[in-house]
Protein backbone atom coordinates (compact mmCIF):
# COMPACT_ATOMS: atom_id res chain seq x y z
CA UNK A 1 0.00 0.00 0.00
CA UNK A 2 1.31 3.10 -0.79
CA UNK A 3 0.38 6.40 1.31
CA UNK A 4 1.69 9.48 0.06
CA UNK A 5 1.68 12.57 1.96
CA UNK A 6 1.94 16.26 1.46
CA UNK A 7 2.38 18.33 4.34
CA UNK A 8 5.62 21.05 5.85
CA UNK A 9 6.50 19.43 8.46
CA UNK A 10 7.83 16.65 7.17
CA UNK A 11 10.25 15.60 9.43
CA UNK A 12 7.19 14.76 11.51
CA UNK A 13 6.67 11.51 10.17
CA UNK A 14 9.03 9.80 11.64
CA UNK A 15 7.07 7.52 14.38
CA UNK A 16 5.05 6.09 11.11
CA UNK A 17 7.98 6.17 8.50
CA UNK A 18 11.03 5.02 11.32
CA UNK A 19 9.96 4.12 14.70
CA UNK A 20 7.51 1.74 16.31
CA UNK A 21 5.75 -1.38 14.86
CA UNK A 22 4.50 1.42 11.40
CA UNK A 23 8.19 2.56 10.80
CA UNK A 24 9.07 -1.07 10.86
CA UNK A 25 7.10 -1.98 7.91
CA UNK A 26 7.83 0.91 6.14
CA UNK A 27 11.82 0.49 6.27
CA UNK A 28 10.71 -3.22 5.56
CA UNK A 29 8.61 -2.38 2.52
CA UNK A 30 5.24 -3.61 3.84
CA UNK A 31 4.18 -0.05 3.35
CA UNK A 32 5.22 2.69 1.02
CA UNK A 33 5.01 5.90 3.11
CA UNK A 34 6.08 9.09 1.22
CA UNK A 35 6.00 12.23 2.45
CA UNK A 36 6.94 16.01 0.67
CA UNK A 37 7.32 19.07 1.82
CA UNK A 38 4.62 21.17 0.20
CA UNK A 39 7.47 24.21 0.68
CA UNK A 40 9.49 22.13 -2.18
CA UNK A 41 6.69 23.34 -4.54
CA UNK A 42 6.60 26.34 -4.13
CA UNK A 43 7.60 29.00 -7.32
CA UNK A 44 7.90 32.09 -5.05
CA UNK A 45 11.31 32.76 -4.13
CA UNK A 46 10.53 33.49 -0.36
CA UNK A 47 9.40 30.17 -0.34
CA UNK A 48 6.00 31.43 0.95
CA UNK A 49 3.35 28.55 1.51
CA UNK A 50 0.33 31.00 2.39
CA UNK A 51 -1.14 34.46 2.58
CA UNK A 52 -3.82 35.85 4.44
CA UNK A 53 -7.51 35.16 3.44
CA UNK A 54 -9.83 36.87 0.48
CA UNK A 55 -12.31 38.94 3.05
CA UNK A 56 -10.43 39.38 6.14
CA UNK A 57 -9.84 37.59 9.38
CA UNK A 58 -7.24 36.02 11.29
CA UNK A 59 -4.92 33.19 10.26
CA UNK A 60 -2.93 31.72 6.99
CA UNK A 61 -4.71 30.04 4.14
CA UNK A 62 -2.54 27.56 2.43
CA UNK A 63 -2.02 28.23 -1.36
CA UNK A 64 -3.36 25.98 -3.60
CA UNK A 65 -0.48 26.24 -6.34
CA UNK A 66 1.94 24.31 -4.24
CA UNK A 67 -0.16 21.76 -3.71
CA UNK A 68 -0.87 21.04 -7.06
CA UNK A 69 2.06 20.89 -7.83
CA UNK A 70 3.12 18.27 -5.59
CA UNK A 71 0.10 16.17 -6.35
CA UNK A 72 1.36 16.50 -10.18
CA UNK A 73 4.30 15.26 -9.15
CA UNK A 74 3.71 12.59 -6.72
CA UNK A 75 1.48 11.46 -10.04
CA UNK A 76 -2.23 12.21 -8.59
CA UNK A 77 -5.04 12.03 -10.72
CA UNK A 78 -9.01 12.92 -10.12
CA UNK A 79 -10.80 10.24 -8.38
CA UNK A 80 -7.94 8.74 -6.72
CA UNK A 81 -8.44 8.58 -2.36
CA UNK A 82 -7.75 11.88 -1.10
CA UNK A 83 -8.09 13.00 2.09
CA UNK A 84 -7.60 16.07 3.68
CA UNK A 85 -7.36 15.98 7.55
CA UNK A 86 -9.83 18.66 8.89
CA UNK A 87 -11.52 19.55 11.75
CA UNK A 88 -14.11 19.97 9.70
CA UNK A 89 -14.54 16.63 8.06
CA UNK A 90 -16.43 13.48 9.23
CA UNK A 91 -15.15 11.91 12.16
CA UNK A 92 -12.89 8.78 11.69
CA UNK A 93 -14.38 5.41 12.98
CA UNK A 94 -13.09 2.10 12.48
CA UNK A 95 -15.72 1.39 9.50
CA UNK A 96 -13.48 4.08 7.61
CA UNK A 97 -9.99 2.64 8.83
CA UNK A 98 -11.56 -0.84 7.25
CA UNK A 99 -12.59 1.25 3.99
CA UNK A 100 -9.18 3.12 3.29
CA UNK A 101 -7.04 0.16 4.07
CA UNK A 102 -8.47 -1.32 1.04
CA UNK A 103 -6.92 0.76 -1.16
CA UNK A 104 -3.82 0.65 -3.23
CA UNK A 105 -3.42 4.55 -2.82
CA UNK A 106 -3.74 7.41 -0.55
CA UNK A 107 -2.88 10.55 -0.77
CA UNK A 108 -3.51 12.41 2.60
CA UNK A 109 -3.07 16.68 3.11
CA UNK A 110 -2.25 18.06 6.09
CA UNK A 111 -3.79 21.79 6.57
CA UNK A 112 -1.99 24.32 8.91
CA UNK A 113 -3.31 27.59 10.69
CA UNK A 114 -6.33 28.64 9.24
CA UNK A 115 -6.94 25.59 6.60
CA UNK A 116 -5.98 25.44 2.68
CA UNK A 117 -7.36 27.25 -0.16
CA UNK A 118 -10.89 25.70 -0.54
CA UNK A 119 -10.42 25.16 -4.47
CA UNK A 120 -7.44 22.58 -3.66
CA UNK A 121 -10.68 20.50 -1.93
CA UNK A 122 -12.64 20.99 -5.00
CA UNK A 123 -10.53 20.11 -7.51
CA UNK A 124 -9.04 17.25 -6.01
CA UNK A 125 -12.50 15.95 -4.92
CA UNK A 126 -11.02 15.85 -1.57
CA UNK A 127 -12.40 14.01 1.68
CA UNK A 128 -12.57 15.89 4.79
CA UNK A 129 -11.33 13.46 7.86
CA UNK A 130 -11.47 14.94 11.25
CA UNK A 131 -9.92 12.11 14.34
CA UNK A 132 -12.17 13.58 17.04
CA UNK A 133 -13.44 17.28 18.36
CA UNK A 134 -10.59 18.61 19.28
CA UNK A 135 -8.26 21.20 17.81
CA UNK A 136 -4.91 20.64 16.98
CA UNK A 137 -1.82 22.90 15.35
CA UNK A 138 -2.04 21.33 12.53
CA UNK A 139 -2.89 17.68 10.56
CA UNK A 140 0.15 16.37 10.74
CA UNK A 141 -0.84 13.86 13.89
CA UNK A 142 -4.25 13.25 12.46
CA UNK A 143 -2.44 11.59 9.51
CA UNK A 144 0.10 9.74 11.63
CA UNK A 145 -3.28 8.22 13.64
CA UNK A 146 -5.05 7.72 10.55
CA UNK A 147 -1.79 6.09 8.87
CA UNK A 148 -1.28 4.14 12.24
CA UNK A 149 -5.13 2.70 12.17
CA UNK A 150 -4.93 1.70 8.63
CA UNK A 151 -1.51 0.46 8.46
CA UNK A 152 -2.19 -2.21 11.15
CA UNK A 153 -4.87 -3.60 8.52
CA UNK A 154 -2.40 -4.53 6.53
CA UNK A 155 -1.10 -8.24 6.19
CA UNK A 156 1.92 -8.68 7.50
CA UNK A 157 2.44 -4.85 9.82
CA UNK A 158 1.36 -6.50 13.23
CA UNK A 159 4.04 -9.18 14.35
CA UNK A 160 2.82 -12.35 16.85
CA UNK A 161 1.62 -10.76 19.62
CA UNK A 162 0.07 -7.74 17.87
CA UNK A 163 -2.90 -9.68 16.84
CA UNK A 164 -5.83 -7.67 15.00
CA UNK A 165 -8.70 -10.03 15.68
CA UNK A 166 -10.10 -9.98 19.22
CA UNK A 167 -10.18 -6.07 19.44
CA UNK A 168 -12.98 -4.60 21.90
CA UNK A 169 -14.30 -2.22 18.92
CA UNK A 170 -14.99 -5.52 16.78
CA UNK A 171 -17.08 -6.85 19.53
CA UNK A 172 -19.14 -3.89 20.27
CA UNK A 173 -17.82 -3.94 23.96
CA UNK A 174 -14.96 -2.22 26.00
CA UNK A 175 -12.23 -4.67 26.54
CA UNK A 176 -12.31 -6.13 30.40
CA UNK A 177 -8.97 -5.67 32.68
CA UNK A 178 -5.69 -7.72 32.26
CA UNK A 179 -3.60 -8.92 34.57
CA UNK A 180 -0.16 -10.38 34.51
CA UNK A 181 2.79 -11.97 36.52
CA UNK A 182 2.97 -11.54 39.84
CA UNK A 183 -0.16 -12.33 41.37
CA UNK A 184 -0.11 -10.37 44.04
CA UNK A 185 1.36 -6.77 43.90
CA UNK A 186 1.55 -4.05 46.83
CA UNK A 187 -1.28 -6.03 48.23
CA UNK A 188 -3.68 -5.90 45.39
CA UNK A 189 -4.72 -9.46 44.26
CA UNK A 190 -5.25 -11.17 40.66
CA UNK A 191 -9.24 -12.00 40.72
CA UNK A 192 -8.84 -15.46 41.98
CA UNK A 193 -11.31 -16.19 38.67
CA UNK A 194 -8.39 -15.66 36.57
CA UNK A 195 -6.34 -18.08 38.22
CA UNK A 196 -8.58 -20.92 38.56
CA UNK A 197 -8.08 -22.76 34.93
CA UNK A 198 -11.83 -22.73 34.62
CA UNK A 199 -12.16 -21.58 30.46
CA UNK A 200 -15.98 -21.12 30.54
CA UNK A 201 -15.93 -19.36 34.23
CA UNK A 202 -13.11 -16.89 32.90
CA UNK A 203 -15.01 -16.18 29.65
CA UNK A 204 -17.99 -15.33 31.73
CA UNK A 205 -16.05 -13.09 34.03
CA UNK A 206 -14.43 -10.70 31.21
CA UNK A 207 -17.74 -10.67 29.52
CA UNK A 208 -19.48 -9.45 32.58
CA UNK A 209 -16.07 -6.80 33.13
CA UNK A 210 -16.95 -5.78 29.57
CA UNK A 211 -20.12 -5.36 29.77
CA UNK A 212 -20.55 -3.25 32.84
CA UNK A 213 -17.56 -0.58 31.83
CA UNK A 214 -19.43 -0.58 28.32
CA UNK A 215 -22.74 0.17 30.18
CA UNK A 216 -21.16 2.79 32.96
CA UNK A 217 -18.62 4.60 30.38
CA UNK A 218 -20.25 4.70 27.04
CA UNK A 219 -23.84 4.54 27.08
CA UNK A 220 -23.94 4.78 23.06
CA UNK A 221 -21.89 1.74 22.59
CA UNK A 222 -24.40 -0.40 25.17
CA UNK A 223 -27.11 1.15 23.53
CA UNK A 224 -25.92 0.00 19.81
CA UNK A 225 -24.75 -3.67 21.62
CA UNK A 226 -28.40 -4.57 23.03
CA UNK A 227 -29.68 -4.08 19.47
CA UNK A 228 -28.45 -7.69 18.13
CA UNK A 229 -27.51 -9.82 20.58
CA UNK A 230 -28.79 -12.98 19.18
CA UNK A 231 -25.13 -14.13 18.57
CA UNK A 232 -25.42 -14.69 22.88
CA UNK A 233 -25.38 -18.24 24.02
CA UNK A 234 -28.62 -18.65 26.46
CA UNK A 235 -26.15 -18.47 29.56
CA UNK A 236 -24.50 -15.11 28.10
CA UNK A 237 -28.19 -13.71 27.61
CA UNK A 238 -28.32 -14.43 31.14
CA UNK A 239 -25.54 -12.52 32.19
CA UNK A 240 -26.57 -9.79 29.96
CA UNK A 241 -30.10 -9.15 31.78
CA UNK A 242 -28.32 -9.05 35.29
CA UNK A 243 -26.21 -6.35 33.88
CA UNK A 244 -29.18 -4.70 32.37
CA UNK A 245 -31.21 -4.98 35.95
CA UNK A 246 -28.02 -3.34 37.79
CA UNK A 247 -28.71 -0.47 36.18
CA UNK A 248 -32.34 -0.65 37.05
CA UNK A 249 -31.79 -0.63 40.39
CA UNK B 1 3.32 23.01 32.00
CA UNK B 2 5.07 19.80 32.87
CA UNK B 3 3.93 16.77 30.97
CA UNK B 4 5.34 13.41 31.88
CA UNK B 5 5.30 10.47 29.59
CA UNK B 6 5.83 6.97 30.57
CA UNK B 7 6.37 4.73 27.15
CA UNK B 8 8.02 2.47 25.37
CA UNK B 9 8.95 4.14 22.46
CA UNK B 10 10.36 7.69 23.67
CA UNK B 11 11.30 8.44 20.26
CA UNK B 12 8.43 8.73 18.87
CA UNK B 13 7.93 11.74 20.76
CA UNK B 14 9.95 13.65 19.00
CA UNK B 15 6.89 15.42 16.83
CA UNK B 16 5.95 17.04 19.89
CA UNK B 17 9.57 17.22 21.89
CA UNK B 18 11.79 18.78 18.84
CA UNK B 19 9.58 20.03 15.77
CA UNK B 20 6.78 21.56 14.55
CA UNK B 21 5.00 24.69 16.96
CA UNK B 22 4.72 22.60 20.26
CA UNK B 23 8.10 21.18 19.97
CA UNK B 24 9.48 24.64 19.65
CA UNK B 25 7.85 25.75 22.75
CA UNK B 26 9.44 22.70 24.57
CA UNK B 27 12.83 23.50 22.91
CA UNK B 28 12.18 27.21 24.26
CA UNK B 29 11.35 25.99 28.18
CA UNK B 30 7.86 26.92 27.52
CA UNK B 31 6.70 23.48 27.78
CA UNK B 32 8.54 20.80 29.86
CA UNK B 33 7.87 17.32 28.28
CA UNK B 34 9.49 14.80 29.47
CA UNK B 35 9.39 11.19 28.37
CA UNK B 36 10.31 8.27 30.19
CA UNK B 37 11.42 4.43 28.81
CA UNK B 38 9.33 1.92 30.63
CA UNK B 39 11.64 -0.46 29.44
CA UNK B 40 14.71 1.21 31.61
CA UNK B 41 12.85 0.74 34.99
CA UNK B 42 12.58 -3.57 34.62
CA UNK B 43 14.38 -5.36 37.04
CA UNK B 44 14.16 -8.04 35.15
CA UNK B 45 17.73 -8.81 33.70
CA UNK B 46 16.32 -9.68 29.83
CA UNK B 47 14.35 -5.61 30.36
CA UNK B 48 11.07 -7.95 29.96
CA UNK B 49 8.42 -5.60 30.13
CA UNK B 50 5.40 -7.61 29.56
CA UNK B 51 3.71 -10.94 29.86
CA UNK B 52 1.14 -13.60 28.94
CA UNK B 53 -2.17 -12.34 30.59
CA UNK B 54 -3.40 -14.40 33.94
CA UNK B 55 -6.58 -16.16 32.36
CA UNK B 56 -5.20 -16.75 29.16
CA UNK B 57 -6.35 -14.94 25.69
CA UNK B 58 -4.19 -13.55 22.35
CA UNK B 59 -1.98 -10.18 23.22
CA UNK B 60 0.61 -9.62 26.05
CA UNK B 61 -0.18 -7.46 29.22
CA UNK B 62 2.74 -4.74 30.53
CA UNK B 63 3.75 -5.26 34.24
CA UNK B 64 2.86 -2.99 36.67
CA UNK B 65 6.12 -3.26 38.60
CA UNK B 66 8.18 -0.95 35.76
CA UNK B 67 5.54 1.26 35.57
CA UNK B 68 5.12 2.24 39.69
CA UNK B 69 9.54 2.50 39.35
CA UNK B 70 9.21 5.31 36.41
CA UNK B 71 5.71 6.86 38.59
CA UNK B 72 8.24 7.07 41.93
CA UNK B 73 10.79 8.30 39.92
CA UNK B 74 9.33 10.97 38.05
CA UNK B 75 8.36 12.26 41.49
CA UNK B 76 4.63 11.33 41.02
CA UNK B 77 2.18 11.33 44.16
CA UNK B 78 -1.59 9.89 44.06
CA UNK B 79 -3.87 12.49 43.51
CA UNK B 80 -1.70 14.11 40.29
CA UNK B 81 -3.87 14.34 37.24
CA UNK B 82 -2.79 10.74 35.98
CA UNK B 83 -4.14 9.99 32.31
CA UNK B 84 -4.08 6.35 30.49
CA UNK B 85 -4.53 6.84 27.14
CA UNK B 86 -6.78 3.77 25.82
CA UNK B 87 -9.45 2.98 23.80
CA UNK B 88 -11.90 2.35 26.64
CA UNK B 89 -11.46 5.66 27.67
CA UNK B 90 -13.46 8.46 28.16
CA UNK B 91 -13.67 10.52 24.26
CA UNK B 92 -11.62 13.23 24.66
CA UNK B 93 -13.51 16.67 23.43
CA UNK B 94 -12.22 20.47 23.79
CA UNK B 95 -13.94 20.49 27.31
CA UNK B 96 -11.08 17.93 28.78
CA UNK B 97 -8.24 19.62 26.99
CA UNK B 98 -9.48 22.70 28.24
CA UNK B 99 -9.76 21.11 31.65
CA UNK B 100 -6.15 19.49 31.00
CA UNK B 101 -4.83 23.23 30.45
CA UNK B 102 -5.36 24.01 33.57
CA UNK B 103 -3.01 21.78 35.70
CA UNK B 104 0.79 22.17 36.31
CA UNK B 105 1.71 18.59 36.03
CA UNK B 106 0.25 15.91 33.98
CA UNK B 107 0.91 12.05 33.83
CA UNK B 108 0.13 10.32 30.58
CA UNK B 109 0.79 6.22 30.16
CA UNK B 110 1.31 4.84 27.10
CA UNK B 111 -0.08 1.15 26.50
CA UNK B 112 0.62 -1.45 24.09
CA UNK B 113 -0.21 -4.86 23.00
CA UNK B 114 -3.24 -5.61 25.01
CA UNK B 115 -2.53 -2.75 27.74
CA UNK B 116 -1.37 -2.98 30.99
CA UNK B 117 -1.87 -4.50 33.76
CA UNK B 118 -5.29 -3.42 35.74
CA UNK B 119 -3.70 -2.72 39.12
CA UNK B 120 -1.71 0.08 37.56
CA UNK B 121 -5.03 1.83 36.76
CA UNK B 122 -6.63 1.05 39.96
CA UNK B 123 -3.64 2.18 42.57
CA UNK B 124 -2.74 5.02 40.64
CA UNK B 125 -6.34 6.11 40.01
CA UNK B 126 -5.97 6.86 36.39
CA UNK B 127 -8.21 8.17 33.87
CA UNK B 128 -8.47 6.41 30.47
CA UNK B 129 -8.46 8.43 27.85
CA UNK B 130 -9.67 7.64 24.14
CA UNK B 131 -9.17 9.90 21.11
CA UNK B 132 -11.68 8.32 19.19
CA UNK B 133 -13.27 4.79 18.56
CA UNK B 134 -10.55 3.58 16.15
CA UNK B 135 -7.80 0.69 16.90
CA UNK B 136 -3.94 2.08 17.17
CA UNK B 137 -0.87 0.02 17.47
CA UNK B 138 -0.05 1.70 20.95
CA UNK B 139 -0.73 5.07 22.80
CA UNK B 140 2.02 7.28 21.57
CA UNK B 141 0.29 8.96 18.84
CA UNK B 142 -3.19 9.25 21.28
CA UNK B 143 -0.51 11.01 23.79
CA UNK B 144 0.66 12.93 21.32
CA UNK B 145 -2.17 14.32 19.83
CA UNK B 146 -3.48 15.38 23.16
CA UNK B 147 -0.30 16.95 24.30
CA UNK B 148 -0.88 19.11 20.73
CA UNK B 149 -4.63 19.93 21.57
CA UNK B 150 -3.58 21.27 25.15
CA UNK B 151 -0.28 22.65 24.42
CA UNK B 152 -1.75 24.97 22.09
CA UNK B 153 -4.17 26.47 24.80
CA UNK B 154 -0.91 27.16 27.18
CA UNK B 155 0.06 31.14 27.03
CA UNK B 156 2.95 31.96 24.90
CA UNK B 157 2.81 28.11 22.86
CA UNK B 158 1.31 29.57 19.69
CA UNK B 159 3.15 32.79 17.39
CA UNK B 160 1.07 35.06 16.06
CA UNK B 161 -0.93 33.77 13.03
CA UNK B 162 -2.06 30.55 15.03
CA UNK B 163 -4.45 32.06 17.29
CA UNK B 164 -6.35 29.79 18.74
CA UNK B 165 -9.38 31.99 19.37
CA UNK B 166 -11.56 31.85 16.35
CA UNK B 167 -11.78 28.14 16.21
CA UNK B 168 -14.87 26.75 14.61
CA UNK B 169 -15.45 24.52 17.16
CA UNK B 170 -15.66 27.20 19.76
CA UNK B 171 -18.40 28.72 17.56
CA UNK B 172 -20.79 25.60 17.67
CA UNK B 173 -20.25 25.45 13.65
CA UNK B 174 -17.79 24.21 11.46
CA UNK B 175 -15.30 26.35 9.62
CA UNK B 176 -16.76 28.37 6.25
CA UNK B 177 -14.37 27.82 3.25
CA UNK B 178 -11.50 29.99 2.88
CA UNK B 179 -9.83 30.96 0.06
CA UNK B 180 -6.62 33.09 -0.75
CA UNK B 181 -4.97 34.85 -3.95
CA UNK B 182 -4.91 34.36 -6.60
CA UNK B 183 -8.29 35.45 -7.14
CA UNK B 184 -8.64 33.00 -9.74
CA UNK B 185 -6.80 29.78 -10.23
CA UNK B 186 -7.00 26.90 -12.97
CA UNK B 187 -10.63 28.34 -13.91
CA UNK B 188 -11.69 28.29 -10.37
CA UNK B 189 -13.19 31.83 -8.99
CA UNK B 190 -13.30 33.68 -5.47
CA UNK B 191 -16.18 33.93 -4.42
CA UNK B 192 -17.37 37.58 -5.27
CA UNK B 193 -18.07 38.35 -1.87
CA UNK B 194 -14.84 38.04 -0.70
CA UNK B 195 -13.44 40.72 -2.59
CA UNK B 196 -16.44 42.89 -2.04
CA UNK B 197 -15.20 44.56 0.88
CA UNK B 198 -18.48 44.32 2.26
CA UNK B 199 -17.64 43.20 6.24
CA UNK B 200 -21.02 42.78 6.34
CA UNK B 201 -22.19 40.75 3.39
CA UNK B 202 -18.79 38.80 4.18
CA UNK B 203 -19.53 38.19 7.74
CA UNK B 204 -23.41 37.06 6.39
CA UNK B 205 -21.78 34.52 3.91
CA UNK B 206 -19.47 32.87 6.26
CA UNK B 207 -22.01 32.17 8.71
CA UNK B 208 -24.55 30.97 5.84
CA UNK B 209 -21.73 28.35 5.02
CA UNK B 210 -21.12 27.38 7.89
CA UNK B 211 -24.31 27.10 8.82
CA UNK B 212 -24.72 24.64 5.73
CA UNK B 213 -21.65 22.47 6.43
CA UNK B 214 -22.54 22.30 9.81
CA UNK B 215 -26.38 21.31 8.95
CA UNK B 216 -24.95 18.82 5.88
CA UNK B 217 -22.15 16.91 8.37
CA UNK B 218 -22.70 16.87 11.60
CA UNK B 219 -26.49 16.97 12.51
CA UNK B 220 -25.50 16.18 16.33
CA UNK B 221 -23.37 19.67 16.18
CA UNK B 222 -26.37 21.48 14.33
CA UNK B 223 -28.67 19.82 16.84
CA UNK B 224 -26.79 21.65 19.58
CA UNK B 225 -26.23 24.40 18.40
CA UNK B 226 -29.92 25.42 17.67
CA UNK B 227 -30.75 24.88 21.37
CA UNK B 228 -29.38 28.07 22.05
CA UNK B 229 -29.31 30.89 19.44
CA UNK B 230 -29.78 33.77 21.47
CA UNK B 231 -26.67 35.29 20.88
CA UNK B 232 -27.64 36.36 17.13
CA UNK B 233 -28.79 39.08 15.87
CA UNK B 234 -32.00 39.35 13.93
CA UNK B 235 -30.31 38.77 10.69
CA UNK B 236 -28.62 36.26 11.62
CA UNK B 237 -31.71 34.57 12.72
CA UNK B 238 -33.11 35.17 9.82
CA UNK B 239 -30.17 33.51 7.73
CA UNK B 240 -30.52 30.92 10.16
CA UNK B 241 -34.19 30.35 9.27
CA UNK B 242 -33.52 30.28 5.67
CA UNK B 243 -31.07 27.11 6.36
CA UNK B 244 -33.28 25.43 8.50
CA UNK B 245 -35.90 25.78 5.90
CA UNK B 246 -33.79 24.31 3.17
CA UNK B 247 -33.29 21.11 5.36
CA UNK B 248 -36.86 20.61 5.42
CA UNK B 249 -37.25 20.79 1.41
Amino acid sequence: MRINVLTLFPQMFRPVTEDSIVGRANQAGILDIRCVNIRDYTQDKHKRTDDTPFGGGAGMVMFADPIFRALEDLGARKGQKMLYMSPRGKVMDQAMIEDLAKQDEVFILCGHYEGVDQRVLDYWEMEEVSIGDYILTGGELPAMVLIDAVARMVPDVLGNGESHLEESIYSGLLEYPHYTKPREYCGMETPEVLLSGNHKNIHMWRLEQSMRLTKERRPDLWAAYLKDTSHLTKQEKKLLQSVIDEENR
